[in-house]
């Protein structure tokens, strides 16, 4: 039994190589655009509003601003934070600033917020959500952090850490989904996606 | 700064190329040997007993019997079972296997246990664990359930699928370490390695 793959226009509004990935396991076909949005959180903004706000604005730029999109694209966004201590802990700008950013993350428990946005162009209807993992450190010896600093892996990336490259030796558990760390709940938008018809896999008759 | 990677000789006793992956993420050099071991549970054997003595089998097998080996070799072997309702979920025979493996699970909370037993040659120690990682599956409805078949990813799995490929699709969250899941838990293997000085990242001088 063979199925054949169907599906509206689709368009990332994110530059992010890993969310690009979980697309591409689907083998979706779509554009991928970049948008500029101001990326900073209000006077007593609760993180998770702040993550939820950023994936639909993300969505709205993209969809308002790229003139050359189908009429009925689906257009997705995705922001991810990582929250620790009552404070986002966003890209380091220095290894120096990922090494105290691992340091506080070291041993203890942290969450991962995920934002997105599912925008359908056709309709204007909009799916949101924000999905938290928990993530627990092991407790890491400074050496094996500074060592982690220098493969520069933590460059780029929230929380200074990637939980799919070498970061993963710095994970002992999660609560909840995996792809929410690396990128965004897949699982869930495929699902909504599919849910709304705007993904289908038919049989081959 | 950059840093020198050592490590004692490696085998990997395993023929899985996501063990190979976990450990190729590190830069291990390592040589690769299948072991053929009886892979049997005794009556009234514990999941987490039988996990462990396979994966110690595993090991001791390949040590002694692959005569090319540096004499000082670590061997690092794993074995992966998915747990459900007290029967152990193997790989599935045919789709249809697959797919009533796939019912079962579904909507439901499953373990996955990873036996892992890291056995240095120089001095006969082994060390070897059990980790256990409790996967719930969303929801899925069946049409999809088909459709996941029709890939073939299902096919040499155990439990008939793959977290990191479009199995993901059928997890909503996890509950411990992720790549136990894929296939052994690297990052405490990697600890017990460095621990043991069986590796090592110095700074270069």
């Amino acid at each position: 039994m063979s199925y054949i793959l169907q599906h509206r226009p689709l368009c990332l509004a994110s530059s992010s190589p890993r969310r690009k990935e979980l697309l591409q396991k689907f083998n979706l076909a779509f554009d991928c655009y970049s948008p500029q949005i101001d990326e900073i959180r209000k006077k007593k903004e609760q993180a998770e509003s702040f993550v939820k706000r950023m994936a639909i604005e993300k969505a709205r730029k993209v969809q308002q601003s790229c003139l050359n999109l189908a009429k009925d694209v689906i257009v997705l966004a995705g922001d991810t934070i990582v929250f620790f201590n009552g404070q986002i802990l966003g890209k380091p700008k220095t290894a120096n600033h990922a090494k105290s950013m691992l340091r506080q993350l070291n041993g203890n428990l942290h969450s991962v917020l995920s934002g997105y946005s599912i925008l359908d162009s056709a309709s204007g209807n909009e799916i949101t959500d924000v999905v938290c993992t928990r993530v627990k450190f092991q407790k890491i010896p400074l050496d094996l952090l500074e060592w982690y600093v220098s493969t520069g892996e933590p460059m780029g990336k929230s929380g200074a850490y990637s939980i799919q490259g070498q970061g993963l030796i710095l994970v002992e558990s999660i609560v909840g989904s995996y792809n929410n760390v690396v990128g965004f709940p897949i699982e869930n938008i495929i699902s909504h996606m599919s849910d709304n018809g705007w993904i289908s896999y038919s049989k081959k008759t």
